[in-house]
């Protein structure tokens, strides 16, 4: 197919490459926007423009952030003590959503792997370390998927804290082997959080 | 929550409003995308906002036009001579994926209603009439959903065509009861346009 048809398969095919549509439910939300063009199409092009524009990485946590610093870095009423590490953006929003985080967060950007080398170095670690000497942390949450990859970084983050007098937690009771944080319900992760214990 | 993270909030529930997609799914996408500003969001904004203000609805048969017209009508190799009236553009769209059909088509935008008082006049069926009187037609190819809706629109636009000397059709073999085209596999439209039967 040729002409102007064109740019909407490009559309679809562009809706297709988001996780959770395929080539035909990306077409009937393509159709549902064509015909929705003014109440819904070009409203959902401004606002994607405006947030893929407007985002960042926040320099200090590795969050999303609108602004210079995401707005949990920036908060003056989220505790200065206590830093959560998780793997991705995606865990610290399921965090989020629980609400029984009242800290503040570091964005490992993955996990710890040799297969795909990926090293402390790849993974904001030294920045993790930075912000334990700079800031006045006192305890550091490990809030990491409980895979084996997690967990080996879990194990190397506590024990690259050690000797640095900062308390090391990790998420406990709640969370099942082999479970990712982000399919969990809210409440089990308020659970685990609530019932931490030390590595 | 305010601040910075209500923009995304927001764009998060703009896609849970796309079909297929809900609040849990939309976030995803949304991180996705937030993941791959440059490569895939920015992109998809500019791509839906062309679509958006370049897209309208074709005057002559009512598909989705890029241009003035829409490129079916503007195609010199489509037949004059037989017209295929769908409900809507996505039953147009499942008939051009089955390939099988090489006239023009003509969407009547919905199917006649008591209930929601849906009556000829909201249906773009005058003009089907009036094209059918202007243009060189010889067939009308009723392609409706085999519903209660699609079949008494069906046989209302026949009755309306009595008179008018061109043949009135409808797909046939294949469309199984109570089924809806867009959901069906392209080889079973093509199938049912070939055994097309006179109603
Ligand atoms: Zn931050
Ligand atoms: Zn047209």
């Amino acid at each position: 197919m040729s002409g102007p048809r064109d740019e909407i398969e490009a559309l679809i095919a562009q809706m297709a490459r988001l996780p959770g549509l395929g080539p035909r439910s990306a077409r009937r939300a393509v159709l549902h926007l064509l015909r929705k063009r003014e109440g819904q199409m070009a409203p959902l092009a401004a606002a994607l423009s405006r947030v893929a524009e407007t985002a960042r990485d926040c320099p200090i946590c590795g969050n999303i952030a609108m602004g210079a610093s995401c707005e949990i870095c920036d908060s003056p009423a989220r505790a200065i003590g206590e830093i959560c590490v998780v793997e991705d953006v995606a865990d610290l929003w399921a965090l989020e959503r629980g609400g029984a985080f009242k800290g503040r967060y570091h964005v490992l950007g993955g996990t710890l792997s040799a297969l795909d080398a990926i090293g402390p170095e790849e993974l904001r670690i030294p920045q993790l370390i930075a912000r334990i000497r700079a800031e006045a942390v006192t305890e550091v949450i490990l809030a990491l998927n409980a895979t084996v990859e997690g967990q080996t970084t879990a194990h190397y983050i506590a024990e690259a804290l050690e000797g640095t007098g900062v308390r090391v937690t990790s998420l406990a009771q709640g969370v099942p082997i082999g479970g990712e944080l982000d399919y969990l319900d809210d409440g089990t992760i308020s659970a685990a959080l609530r019932a931490r214990r030390a590595l």
